[in-house]
């Protein structure tokens, strides 16, 4: 199967990112067209990527014969008339949040969507992919925490751009939780309260920070959100769900910790060599394509490192069967 | 720049494992010829991937025009003879350890590319490119934890075949201790003892589990390794050097662990999006281009999924400006 | 100077533990005179403890000669005339909560003691004198976290008895977080709202659980307490206090957290030997005492242990200046 | 009964940290008598305690009609003669490690001792009554670890006295870890080797540190322990316990946390509020003994607080009929 010729439209950081993504993480993809409203940023990245073409308008892209799939990375207020033409050309897209930035137009591009025979349109709310929040999700759908009954989120970064507003804690972080809350819980949100609490001195002023969001789902659960963009201190997201049967909260920074009856606490131990080090895997391998496709050949331990192991555990052996200390004698050094 | 082409020598647990990750994770390569003593075995994972051929004899795969660069996972006592033909045909190779089963084997093959111009010999000690390891060495290459003085490692097992032996402990488990002290001390151990404690009652008869390895580096430092492969438990790796400024621990399954003056212990939180969801952005993308080449366009959120989020938000804003509950009521749901 | 003698009020559950407290833990005090609504409850309590008497009246009790001070752990509804008579004969008084069981007599209560010269009742908000609560304190009034902004709270229950009331989730477990928020922010609070989400399956018919209070502080914090008492897990008391420079929680089981600039998290090692043993130190000797007290002597490590580890050391000096292993010869057992 | 009357010999840090244990903390007892070789630090110690004289002789401390038992709290060389009088006299001994400096007296006095009808003579290894070091006991003793195989410890002070000695490691920090492995393993240490690695650039010249400590007990199970008493750091002492089913490790600040199989890590959470909260009830009780006998009556929450707290409550159970927020209005301030 050959690969997918996707347009990258938006390289801002976002855009940028997945840029980066598809050509050195993803197999199966590459960046055939770039495009942003800045011409002279789409014509650097695209010159970076072998193959890749720049598009001056983000509908031309859309409809050009060598792009098989859409990335839409640029702001929100484009949205709506770009994912209309994609679906107008039949074409999948990979839409960063918000879908438009209304509910009106978002329902519109749902239902021109609904009279396609197949979807087209996934939304880029990457949490769902997170390996913490894929465990929170197998927990609650194998009933292992019953009945989920409250959830508890945090959403702090360190700071924000200077033009951030109060709305934009709801639309640009508190829209994840949304997210969150409908994926975790499999039902909608029926009423939402904002509480602003006393504000930070150091948040700039004009922001109302933190803000305290609180959900009431269609079946009465009840979620609570702070939000809190002006900390000084780092990204965090924390999600707790407290179910009948315990309780979970992933964002620790220590992996999925659970309570649960009879009164313990704790977390799962990485259970086998493959997801232990399976990133450092991946990571070897790549290092040394990257070597030897660059003609260094070798970018991790080299012969010499094998010899010494291998000298160390023959001494190893010795020292088993004799149980006493086993000196090592090296040969000389060679090569690197 | 074209893929580099990749000939897989050996296609057991090990090799299987590379030739997923060549074909699905790893950019800039592909596998173009498979090889095993198995023949069918080869073959079955030849076809499964598009345009890779099978070669029944090793050192035909080794020397084959569409072959860049050769995987080495073929058993250890396999690994001097094709090293040393891959040296012949200026082949680099990445060799999962042991480099060969003796340390006067080793020495000859490094020997044999101490001659060559460039090196060409890469051995598969994956946990210099583990995070965790990563975050240590650059804790000690920094001075963070002043000389480091002694280490304490434990290397647990669940389970081990009914035919692994008391050998086997040391060469295929401490094999990566002895790595990993070489990588983080950067020196050579200059004597080890394996003491033998009473063995567990449930290991089978005649494997001396657990081991206590001890090893003296060339200046003196002292490393203590639990080797315990029949544990039931888990797969557990840790380590944690002691330095004259401070302690840190890996392998807690809570990040690197760091104890320091004055009188602190602690960790790093997650600093940002990109750090916290780099994962979860790379499975979304992948996941989605493997969604749009098969013809399902769409596995994650839909525009469902963007429309009601957005309709939560504008209730948000409403909320945020009033503080008081907004009820929020979607459309008749449509599509997905 | 002579120990305090001490009435007590009511010996249920929180009144017998008081009793066994001042009798095993306390010095400077003694119960002397024991009160219960059930006679007989308090002659069984007073026949165990020397030298105290039972009083049928509890204000015999509180005018009594050998009466000092007095312990309140009557049921709430009883407080408020018991308190008059303290007040009345000037005797302090530690009085179990609720103060009283309404703000109206509550207030003529302290109005009654502010007329005297000196303060005379003490309520027994005990997480005040928790050592975590200690630190979390000293860290706010430190300034260590900045401004504190908002606090998250947890208090959960496994379970509670049949008869208990949604009215008593709010008098009896929110009741310590309401001294918990005016005792860390040292301001009143200002509103309350509780929110009733979908109630737990489990819980009794009848019984909202799980609660959400939600608090505004004269100031404008922001509180919210999860309360849910029929987990089924353990008991669960967490406190997260978010401020301008980073956050700390408490009751996570692992001592306080902290997360601070730059992106860090941890906690404090245990200083000295005081802090980490001096609780062992104290049961050591109370056991001792006891174990002379009845005759035993012994009730620890024997003459035995002492020569063992004099043997073990003397070895481990004589390995210390050969660096070989030293074999340990023990005389025959004598003696306990 | 009356209380017991203790003669406690030697005031220096511990001694009088026992003094103050025995006068404050400890019910049943009180310090009748003090000595020590220096006169006028006993008389200092003495003239703190009411009712407690000086003896300027240990040994006529130790015949005195008015003491019934002795704390031993001198330096170790003056140990021996000292027990011996005790067990001459009859009289009960708690006795600070070590029994005595070498083990042929130790023996001697196990002997004597063992010639009597009574045990006489306690040692003062106090991590038995640590509840960590309880509750890893328990854990072994009721099989949850299966049989225990290997131990590691480590024992880290910040620093040492300028004329600490290597020897001194053995005989003053290792003792306490000899203890530990005949308590926790029940028998007897067969062999000790003491590894010396590279010195801690920062350990005074001459003091070996850190060093590592090999115990083979009696049955062959191996313990090691990592002695540094010049980290700089705090003061660490933690203890793992590698068994059969499992493994459990003390001493993280975190409570004693577990491995088991299926592949699990945690700890236990608090039970309940005797548990969480025991403490903090001793604190309270005992602050407020110590208030009103000095006057001041009160030393904690106030009656203001508890009204406080009732008008809060109050407004808590209307929110919870209403569901709304309610406004509390306090009264002018009274009182303290």
């Amino acid at each position: 199967m050959s690969d997918l010729r996707i347009a990258v439209l938006g390289v801002g950081v976002m855009g940028a990112d997945h840029v980066a993504r598809i050509t050195s993480r993803i197999s199966g993809a590459h960046v055939a067209v770039v495009n942003d409203y800045l011409p002279e940023k789409a014509a650097e990245v695209a010159a970076a990527i072998p193959g890749a073409r720049v598009a001056n308008d983000p509908f031309d892209a859309i409809i050009a014969d060598d792009v098989d799939a859409v990335l839409l990375a640029t702001p929100g207020p484009t949205h709506e008339k770009q994912l209309l033409a994609c679906l107008e050309q039949g074409k999948p897209v990979l839409c960063e949040k918000p879908l438009t930035t209304d509910s009106a137009s978002s329902l519109e591009v749902v239902r021109r969507e609904a009279e396609l025979e197949t979807p087209l349109i996934q939304v880029g709310f990457m949490r769902r992919f997170d390996p913490e929040y894929q465990h929170l999700k197998a927990l609650i759908d194998g009933g292992e925490l019953g009945q989920p009954l409250v959830m508890h989120c945090v959403h702090r970064n360190p700071a924000v751009p200077p033009t951030f507003t109060s709305a934009m804690v709801v639309k640009d972080s508190l829209v994840h939780e949304v997210d969150v809350t409908r994926f975790l819980f499999s039902e909608e949100i029926a009423s939402v309260q904002i509480v602003r609490p006393a504000a930070n001195p150091a948040a700039p002023t004009g922001l109302q920070d933190p803000q305290i969001a609180i959900f009431r789902t269609a079946s009465g659960r009840h979620v609570d959100v702070e939000l809190f963009v002006t900390t000084g201190v780092a990204y965090e997201v924390r999600t707790e769900v407290v179910g009948e049967l315990g309780s979970a909260t992933i964002g620790l920074d220590v992996g999925l910790v659970r309570k649960s009856a009879p009164g313990s606490w704790g977390g799962r131990i990485t259970p086998g060599f493959r997801e232990r080090f399976g990133t450092a895997y991946d990571i070897e391998l790549q290092r040394w394509v990257d070597a030897v496709r660059s003609g260094v050949n070798v970018d991790g331990p080299t012969a010499w490192d094998g010899y010494a192991a291998a000298a160390v555990c023959e001494a190893g052996v010795k020292s088993l069967e004799s149980g006493e200390r086993v000196d090592i004698e090296l040969a000389e050094r060679v090569g690197t």
